[in-house]
């Protein structure tokens, strides 16, 4: 029997477990990254763990999240995070040095390892053949530590792609008809291998793009296969000798399987406000447009940029349009400099930002009060963008610079000729802006400022589960719904005290004076609770505030693993119409629950205001209740060293 | 008698009073400017006072300072002011153009003419011989609605430029040394007038430099000639037709003279926190430095930053400082950008920022804890940056680009053999992201987001003035203190309830409350108080905070006149030392105010909680007495439209 591509790495990884889907394997990390948003929780997490330097083949922390720097905090972040990766060993990238997925493609992605990263988007990587996984700041901290990480294995799904994309259609349009396909559940629980004839006609950057926004699809990641065209982009970043081949054996097998015609996909749009609303362009028409925004980490490498600028040269941007373009590395914004499609870009009316994550994150560039915003990122949820009101649409870049021609929604194939840009032979390789770490152990200094406020640490889980349901949320809520980001809020992301204020606070602003009145209590969640990106902060913070345990009909994945993570307990409803029986203010308890966990995954939950009961599940390891009773894994990870 | 040159611009343009020193005098104005931050205000009012269209030859909106856009106001502020644009006769330079004064002097300045801008460094209009003064938004739209412009005609001072500057000294260092000289607040009641073989040597951006850093001095405005440099400059601009030449008569007069050996300056740094701390570079020493900023309407021209572009090329950013450049306009980048400069500059490892205020006005890049920041721009008071207890320093391009290498204050002069850089023959010339007006008037559309509230207004003046001491602070407080400005407040100028509760919050968060308990009151302050920025937010929230009157041992002249403008009675010790023997909140009285106004300069003062009396002046003209009355500008030109 033939191996897949993912067994093949998973081969030479597996500490644990076997390679059956919903088993818990344990797998060896390469490498990790974090980006500056989650990364000074990783590092305090690192740094509470007491070794002397990370233990991974490589570590890089980024910075692009938080540069927007409106206060104090955001460069005090940065000084830690330079000064901590100092200190035990980890190439830090500077902010300017641009964002953390399209950087370590270029300058760091291997085919054939695994790759952990503090960020949702993670999943990048495996436009080069590797295993890149995005999970909390803690698991990430395990990992470079040495430790192994844990995760369910996940059904190993094949996307036979055929044909080759028609002019104008792009590698973002085909992610956008997974997601039409899928959903952004219908991914729980698997992963995608990608092969087939049409993947030979995708190069890594939009093997990157499709990659990227798997983690829209739900799944735990993406993967390519190494190729000649993985091994000419390698080579054009001056790491042509870590290339390895990587294909799926003739005969491998998988847990399912999709085709897809690339010669089919027209130009797509998510719709608001969520990356699955998908529609053809031309099925939504040339609705007006206020705002046009090109970048991220799903669509901003030299690639993309090119094309837009190629779009846009000679033209104007419509004065009705307020456009934006940030390119995704100082690589790829030196080559656009040096070879004029930057002036081609400024010339066009496009204002250059710098290179980050930015308006993806909610750092700037929020619309108007009721604007429609064509945007290239992956995430459109309600809010995200700083408007609360506005409408954001996902596109390609080639959709979207189009649209900044014209003020309307456009679809690119009007825009005549297909433009053929071949890839460099050779990037611009100046590794400047990533201060590599000292061959020895540093002794040095690590600078906190004001903001930085020590990990908040919980008590073993006590015998019994009794609290209020503090919220009842609906489906698909997001870790954006939990632990808004934005320009306000992201700054804290080192000072959890203050963080708690805002969780929950754009659905319910009373949530965090309420579950701290109360001391703690449960929340109830609908159907895929947690989706979204990849903040620890979404479980920390409801560590602080005493949450206890969440009742959703299913969960995310990484949000769950940061829920046992920190200590709080995920159930299942059994019958998921038990969720219409259960009210905000509902007093619940679970009696016995701490004997009863490793026992059963079934478990009586008591409503005691309205006197009912109903069976929830759970679904962990023996390793995760063990964490759960310790009150989480840092406190597990100390009581197993202490046996 | 000859004339000099700021007679010889009045001379054509003076409406009422007599050129002398003290004088109130009427003028009228050619051009306006407004930016974004002052600019909806000023904006309201020209609305309120119901025109079809400007008056004015020129008059241009710019947006520049609120483009991080971190919720929706910024970009419904940018909406609303390009809609305004479009139906009043408006030019409207889009986010990105770049800085307001940067952009008027390579696009709209001309020698001969007036401008009166709603910014404090208007007067960097001067380098191309024009009186260009900065004023309240309220002045500014009466100014666009064709009524003169008031002002104290101040006394001309002529700084006699002789040598030439060393290499590696520049334009900045100049400033910097009259700021030594004269103090913030040598420059009260007073404007410069360049002259002088040295200026022949300075071009039109130098001067700008200096022209733009007098508004620290406290002066009205400076000026230089119009002669073969500003010429070259224009032609260079596609605007040579535009120039005319203007020179003193040989035998001209001033009020005073001071004389300044180019020569003999050497690279200067004004400390914190006060534009006047100037020391020698070589005197403070190789301080560390934790950050690099360029650029501001200070010092972003495109001369500026190919010297910095040529000092940074193939040298890295010391490893310890962050280092941003924030080109001045789009001009300026896209030059910078076709020529290779900019990839210069992005290759040192410095951050391209957007071609906007940014960090000037505490738009992002606030520095760490406790750092040392090295900034191009022209302000740095206590808190401005965003960091409360950073360091910032001034200094020029050269001093800045030199220390951002060594990661120590450095003397630019180190770097060994001078740069010559000549200016461009032609600039890149490109209007595209000047939306101009509609040749006829509009019927359009004025877009107003939820936070654009209405003008707040003020009923007319009471028979007698009784009120609480709210706060007595020092000397020298900047509309910086009054009404801080940074990344969480200035989204709000447009709201003013909102923003109001802002006022003082620096120095007293406790003010805004207190004033609104008290239902108003008065505010007793130091000499030169109100410098800095024109902001009239710092006078319109004191209105809608129901201040009656400051009484004051000096004004800075925009806050008086602003205070004016909103009939708030600005009020001078007469004896000095009374400030000692008033304290906050004693109960202060001025009984018959109203009457005595018009007969006496001098007014008694009851000091109610400390039963004692002290006299206090004013200096208003009839005209101001009138507005005093009638509650302020607004009010007091609707009475005269009936009268």
């Amino acid at each position: 029997m033939g191996q897949n591509i993912v067994e093949k790495i998973l081969a030479t990884h597996l500490l644990k477990g076997k390679i059956v889907p919903g088993e818990e394997i344990a797998i060896r990390i390469d490498q990790t990254l974090t980006q500056d948003a989650t990364g000074t929780m990783a590092y305090l997490q690192f740094e509470a763990m007491e070794m002397p330097r990370v233990k991974t083949e490589l570590s890089v922390s980024y910075v692009d999240h938080n540069t927007l720097q409106t206060g104090f905090e955001n460069m005090d972040d940065h000084r830690f995070l330079q000064s901590i990766a100092a200190k035990y060993g980890i190439y830090y990238s500077r902010p300017g040095n641009g964002i953390c997925h399209q950087v370590h493609l270029e300058r760091f992605g291997a085919p054939g390892k695994t790759l952990l990263g503090a960020d949702s988007h993670t999943p990048t990587g495996g436009a080069m053949g590797m295993i890149a996984i995005g999970a909390g700041g803690l698991d990430v901290a395990v990992a470079m530590a040495g430790g192994p990480f844990y995760l369910t294995m996940p059904q190993i799904i094949k996307v036979h792609l055929t044909g080759r994309l028609s002019p104008w259609v792009s590698a973002k349009d085909v992610i956008l008809e997974l997601l039409r396909i899928m959903t952004v559940k219908g991914g729980l629980g698997k992963m995608i291998e990608y092969g087939g004839p049409g993947v030979k006609s995708l190069a890594v950057p939009e093997r990157a793009t499709i990659a990227n926004m798997g983690a829209e699809l739900g799944i735990t990641t993406s993967i390519f296969p190494s190729d000649a065209v993985t091994r000419d982009f390698l080579h054009a970043q001056g790491r042509g000798e870590i290339w390895q081949e990587l294909e799926a054996d003739e005969n491998a097998s998988y847990d399912g399987r999709l085709e897809i015609n690339l010669e089919k996909i027209e130009p797509l749009a998510a719709k608001p406000h969520m990356p699955d609303h998908i529609a053809k362009i031309t099925d939504i028409g040339p609705i007006k447009v206020d705002q046009v925004l090109i970048g991220s980490c799903t669509n901003s490498s030299y690639k993309d940029l090119m094309t837009v600028a190629a779009i846009l040269k000679g033209k104007k941007i419509h004065p009705a349009v307020h456009a934006g373009i940030a390119p995704g590395s100082k690589q790829v914004l030196e080559m656009l400099a040096r070879n004029g499609a930057l002036a081609d870009l400024i010339s066009s009316g496009a204002r250059i930002l710098e290179c980050t994550c930015g308006f993806c994150i909610g750092m700037g560039q929020a619309p108007n009060s009721g604007a429609v915003s064509l945007r290239t990122n992956n995430r459109n949820f309600l809010g995200r963008s700083g408007t609360c009101d506005a409408q954001v649409y996902l596109t390609s870049p080639e959709t979207a610079a189009a649209s900044a021609l014209t003020g309307v929604l456009t679809d690119p194939r009007t825009l005549g000729e297909s433009i053929s840009l071949p890839m460099p032979s050779r990037f611009l390789l100046d590794d400047s802006m990533i201060i590599p770490p000292s061959p020895e152990n540093q002794a040095g200094n690590i600078i906190r400022g004001p903001n930085i406020k020590p990990l908040p640490l919980k008590k073993e889980m006590p015998g019994a589960l009794q609290g209020m349901t503090l919220i009842k949320t609906g489906d698909n809520v997001t870790t954006d719904d939990i632990m808004p980001a934005g320009a306000n809020i992201l700054p804290l992301r080192s000072n959890i005290p203050a963080l708690s204020r805002f969780v929950f606070s754009r659905i319910d602003d009373t949530f965090a004076l309420r579950a701290k009145e109360a001391g703690g209590g449960v929340i109830v969640g609908g159907f895929n609770y947690g989706q979204g990106s990849s903040r620890e902060h979404a479980a920390l913070a409801h560590m602080y505030l005493r949450v206890c345990a969440i009742i959703a009909k299913s969960f995310a994945r990484i949000h769950k693993a940061n829920l046992i993570n920190f200590g709080i307990l995920p159930l299942t409803f059994d019958n998921p119409e038990d969720y219409g029986r259960i009210d905000q203010d509902d007093l619940i308890g679970i009696p016995n629950l701490r004997a009863q966990l490793s026992q059963t995954n079934k478990l009586w939950v008591h409503n005691q205001t309205k006197q009912t009961k109903f069976l929830v599940t759970h679904d962990l390891s023996s390793r995760q209740i063990g964490i759960i009773r310790a009150g989480g894994l840092l406190n597990y990870t100390k009581i197993q060293a202490e046996l």
